[in-house]
């Protein structure tokens, strides 16, 4: 591998090995975002798909099934599952949080309707149904079904305990798989089991899988109170803003004394926030050590992701796998 | 049979006649709609699913499937896929149409807020995803993956279609197998499948559910322009006024000249309704027949659908099921 290829992001390595099947996706995708009678459906995912997302989701079934061998057709259908499951989330995400911006554009209800989100993201979870079925095979039906479910759970979950003091590790790590680690855990399990892979390399896609999304989920939070604008793409502080209950805050809230805990309260819970709380917040968060031991635990996930991929036999895109659960982590490590 | 039982509404002899198949459908239910962590969940479900619905479409999976001599225990599981498919489709409905009563009840956007309802409903999609995977069969993986996709294409269809004067019959009877005849001749189907059917068995059932799902729909537009409050449980004139394009209006529409055009634009498309535009649609409605065509169509789809049940063999729950026929369009007979 030359010096410019070596300096690429892993997933433009990725994307770059698998660009053939990566095609194949893309058409398969295109071809079952149409509707011949209802053109909203179309324009609405287009919007969303087309926007230039990392296709991080498809491509880690591709890697998965590619990595065990596979030579079939399916990986291409599972592939669009995920990725129209993805999307069909974004556009509920972004009604439920009234999101007027996703990746830099205006979102589908702002530039529609919430009615149009609501329902074309169904429409895209029947397509993703549709598109799971055909491979035939029931393991990898199971699979996708229950990863469905866990996002929804996830996603309701954290409704409740977003901005709720007693949200502790446990829960938040429910929140977490649901938000992301449950659909990255699906695709490379599934992509495993596609390609008829044995028990062992299945549970160590599923372990990288599920791995790699807590740790990709965990960076996020660690930023959003220590990086740069620049580096995260929205504003130091909008978690807190948002009053979201994220990792460095259960931490801090954990190790809260009387006085800390009645701030927690207030501007988290409710939601009373003056001018200097941000501040204040990140002044608990360093004198707990919260940032630090969020970023160590985001840290013992990819290198939990890494060390799964060890039962899996020596290939280039297994090493591109493991480049991919460092580069996660590398904005904080 | 007695002469009480014969005098009961078919739905409550089938109701009677499957109670131990809908007692096991009910806890299953109540099982699925469980989540240990996100309490909102059984809350909403809850609501909804324990307000007194008929339960028509579990009842069709179970009829279908014991019609068809079946003695497993997966027609429980397909009979609550769909109660969970249509609750969830009612949750969404409500917040596409901003609705704040159903069933004489505050709706659940309402109770709650919109997140819950969207993300309660995604999560019961996706239970009913688990659900559908259970039996292991994939024809009625087939058939359940292609009605909800079906269903959602539909609603979007509506959203766009319902206050265009240029849909015409066929866009409406996508829009009303979407609402509708899909999740039904879905349910019957899929009971017919899982029982092991023959083709034509299969195919009798399927076509059964499709046209008594149309005739239910039919039936619901007629009353609206025609029927009584107390009948119809709801105003007559609401489908005016909500700018409804249902099926009396098309007929009404594709024989206006130019002035009751004109009149059509202004009260659908545009929405501009005044004091004794009601009175006027109706008079324009009664000048084409266009009421009285709609009738006949409502009675022409119950008819096809008992004529389907002819392939069946001779079982009383074939009859109650001619019988439910008959008694769906009785109101406008």
């Amino acid at each position: 591998m030359g010096k410019m290829e070596a300096r690429q992001a892993p997933h433009d390595r990725l994307g770059s090995y698998l660009s053939a099947d990566m095609d194949a996706v893309n058409a398969l995708i295109r071809e079952r975002m149409a509707s011949e009678h209802a053109p909203r459906i179309p324009e609405v995912t287009a919007h969303l798909i087309e926007a230039g997302g990392k296709r991080l989701r498809p491509m880690l079934v591709l890697a998965a099934a590619r990595l065990c061998g596979y030579g079939g057709p399916y990986h291409v259908h599972l592939a669009a599952t995920v990725e129209f499951i993805h999307t069909a989330t974004l556009l509920h995400d972004d009604v439920v949080d009234e999101s007027r911006q996703r990746r830099g554009r205006p979102t589908a209800n702002l530039l529609w309707d919430n009615k149009s989100s609501v329902l074309v993201g169904d429409y895209l979870f029947a397509r993703s149904f549709q598109l799971m079925v055909e491979p035939g095979n029931m393991r990898v039906l199971d699979i996708l079904a229950n990863a469905s479910a866990t996002i929804a759970e996830g996603e309701v979950l954290q409704l409740t305990a977003a901005q709720d003091l007693r949200t502790d590790e446990g829960i938040y790590l429910k929140v977490v798989r649901g938000k992301t680690a449950a659909l990255f855990s699906a695709a490379t399990e599934a992509g495993a089991v596609i390609a008829g892979a044995s028990a062992a390399e299945v549970e160590a896609l599923r372990t990288y899988g599920d791995a790699l999304g807590i740790a990709f989920q965990i960076v996020d939070d660690v930023l959003d109170y220590g990086g740069t604008s620049a580096v995260i793409g929205k504003n130091v502080g909008d978690d807190f803003r948002e009053r979201k209950l994220t990792l460095p805050v259960i931490k801090a809230v954990a190790a809260a004394d009387a006085a800390e805990r009645a701030f927690w309260v207030r501007v988290i819970e409710k939601g009373q926030q003056a001018e200097g709380d941000l501040e204040q917040a990140m002044a608990l968060l360093a004198r707990h050590g919260a940032l630090e031991a969020t970023r160590a635990e985001a840290l013992f996930w990819a290198a939990k992701a890494k060390t799964a991929l060890m039962a899996l036999p020596g290939h280039e895109l297994r090493e591109m796998l493991a480049d991919l659960a460092d580069y996660v982590v590398a904005r904080v490590a």
